[in-house]
């Protein structure tokens, strides 16, 4: 079996009841995380452009936050785009995928538009998890340092099984939809040389190719078995690299749904352990911003390009989206502000003189020794002015297995995005069906409460 | 300037009076060419798949040879789709690339959509033909080699350009659509693995992409100036390579639209010239097909992973697209048919047990001075059982500047093809109406000829 029949197998005999309970928590919870993050995605400023593209006059399915409804593939564009608005969604770290983003959209598009209850919602979910997870692990960093962004090549394959799976499609029409995907996965990394912010658009376009592959597979076209490892396959293709095929070993037997970490805070994962090293350090007794001298941060070399290069426009964004990408402004802004949130990334806050002139004092050192891209580990150094060094080290940021959030805390998180764009009430009710999700008889009822 | 500011300082300011009255008669002959093959592929067996793609409830713009509408982005996916599905469309050589099949879909829908005249819907196709061949010319070669399909690679970018274009963005937002579309950019040639035919779906695809990046483009959303050339650009990304910027300096001093290739074939353009050779040896006096004791093609080594291998399913095609990829069965055919044309590749012709039988006697030996992809030349040796040895060599197949065909030529291709979806009067009047394209008040008047 080629690695899409592999996948394609795993995908058409996942039943409900395999699924053990912790992944069925696991996607209700993220569900919820990723319709928060949408819904408060879609009142930003940016939002008005993408929302555009449903059109007028679509029935099929809803677009997050508004009131306008769309045809699916458009719709899972634009409601996958406001998942990853905020670089606030989960990432798993081993394939450096933005998993959720990706997955949720498409599977709650094609949910309402075939009116599917919520196990079948969550049993395709699962699917696509565990499949853009691995295709990302079989090549885990090459995506990246070549200069592809992994959640939207890796996702139009895992989003074609997850649409495919919601149609119940059997395992050579899934193997198909993973074929044709191939010649849809797109996404590169560009911006990052100039803060535009394209980079939110992957996960709504690889769901919105992985949907419409799907449907092309469901009325019979065909497409090649050998997509991931042929000769003019995915791997080959785009990185010039045979896969490592060990990942797919797993399937059905180790869930990588589970290793997918949530976020605590709205920037690229990347920044994260360093933030809560920063974060720790600050919380030292008689710790004040005045006495730094220096921060120094050991990173990673597939990092640096990424968060620390160029350092000019790293240390002073010229956007929030750069910001977002930057751990020096990121670092300063939770040295000075002893919080980073939302606000850390709006507008007024990109000119704070305090969190400029600390910004300009950080650098960093490649760390030879990295586990990257394993797991994302935050070392940060600070140099004071009487002399004094400070270290904190951290393994992994918090979100993931090795350092959990409480169900509570994306609760919580959830909560303060949804109120944003939904009233108090309507929020709770949200709530309320996302958490009963596999007792829920219809996605549809999920969706309208979701409409703006 | 970027290569992509460039782009799009060109498209922004050219105005129809700058288009030299033979560019002009070669779009509206191209669209000719292109709605007659889309109309024939319109009742294709494998056409109802594409279609349904379009859903239902639409009103923008008409999927082509049916009575259906769809919105803008997923009619150019249909009807770019239906333009290369008989793989008769044009080829411009230096790029390899299909040009108006991804242009003229891309081109004719957003002209419908906004309600435009025939001068304006010129203009753009032109900006994008002079865009698409020089992309692709930058790495001439290099996206096959590697695996791409130039076509949607080079074409997403293209189209981005022709739909922006047409709804006179200026050229910050173009530059904007060029640095979106490369997040949206895909099309590997896995499909000639296994015979099954995505490939079709490619120049759709880069439509859709190029019209979705546009939109996003006139909404406001900024995309990296430096997509083309820069350090997660097109060409270090897909091909690891840095681009040739010299064919951008001719930009609106030549005009590679001249230099796009009709198909007198519906076959991979890099058979054509073969064929021109043994339809030629054919015809010398006292040749017989049973005297033939093996066929030699000498072939450039870029072709051979498209048309000549592997082997085996080379000489016996799985299918009618494996067929039309397929040296070995295309050149029988030639030689035992006297003809090659659609019926060349129609189901019950694969098993035709003489061409099967001369196929497998078709070998090929690499010649390592070919101009490809210069240009597509064809060198044919045939040894007879006698042996005497007879050979046919053409720098060019028929169809481009070199070789050209003549108009009458195309308008017969378009009657023969157009008449499988329409009926007579509808073929003639919209026959009229192309070939009066830049006195059109309204490309709908032309559009809704085309419906089925």
């Amino acid at each position: 079996m080629t690695l899409a029949q592999r996948l394609a197998a795993f995908a058409a005999s996942l039943a409900f009841e395999d699924v053990p309970d912790d992944v069925v928590a696991s996607v209700r919870l993220r569900t919820l995380d990723v319709l928060g993050i949408a819904l408060a995605s879609s009142r930003g400023d940016w939002a008005p452009a993408v929302i555009d593209l449903a059109g007028n006059g679509g029935r099929e399915c809803t677009v997050l936050g508004t009131a306008r409804m769309a045809p699916l593939p458009l719709a899972i564009l634009v409601n996958g785009t406001l998942a990853h608005g905020l670089d606030y969604d989960d990432t798993h770290a081993a394939s450096i995928t933005h998993a959720s983003a990706v997955i949720v959209p498409t599977v709650l598009g094609v949910a309402e538009a075939h009116d599917l209850d919520g196990r079948s919602a969550i049993t395709a979910a699962v699917a696509g998890y565990e499949a853009i997870t691995r295709i990302g692990m079989a090549a885990s960093g090459a995506f990246h340092a070549r200069g592809w962004h992994a959640t939207s090549v890796c996702g139009a394959f895992a989003a074609a099984l997850t649409a495919g799976a919601c149609e119940r499609l059997d395992a050579a029409r899934l193997t198909a939809a993973l074929g044709l995907a191939g010649s849809f996965a797109s996404g590169v990394m560009e911006h990052l040389e100039d803060g535009s912010w394209v980079k939110r658009l992957h996960p709504g376009w690889a769901g919105h190719a992985g949907a419409l592959a799907a449907g092309l597979a469901r009325g019979g076209v065909p497409g090649p078995a050998t997509i991931l490892e042929g000769r003019f396959g995915l791997y080959r293709t785009f990185l010039g690299a045979e896969p490592d095929p060990r990942p797919f070993d797993t399937l059905g037997r180790e869930w990588e749904t589970l290793r997918v970490g949530y976020k605590p805070y709205p920037c690229c994962h990347l920044n994260h352990a360093y933030l809560d090293c920063a974060l720790e350090l600050r919380r030292a007794p008689g710790f004040s911003i005045d006495a730094i001298e220096r921060i120094e941060c050991r990173v990673p070399a597939g990092e640096v390009p990424i968060i620390c290069e160029p350092a000019e426009t790293k240390r002073r964004p010229r956007s929030s989206y750069d910001a977002q990408f930057s751990l020096a402004f990121s670092i300063a802004s939770a040295f000075v502000d002893g919080a980073v949130g939302l606000d850390t990334y709006a507008s007024a806050h990109l000119d704070d003189p305090r969190v400029l002139a600390l910004a300009a004092r950080v650098s960093h050192v490649v760390d030879p020794e990295s586990p990257f891209p394993k797991s994302f580990p935050g070392w940060v150094r600070v140099r004071l002015r009487d002399g004094q060094e400070l270290e904190a080290r951290l393994p992994h940021g918090r979100g993931g297995l090795e350092r959990p959030l409480p169900a509570e805390a994306i609760v919580e998180k959830f909560r303060d995005n949804a109120r944003r764009a939904l009233p108090a009430a309507r929020v709770a009710a949200l709530e309320r069906a996302v958490l009963d999700l596999d007792r829920l008889k219809s996605v549809r009822e999920l969706m309208v409460l979701c409409r703006g």
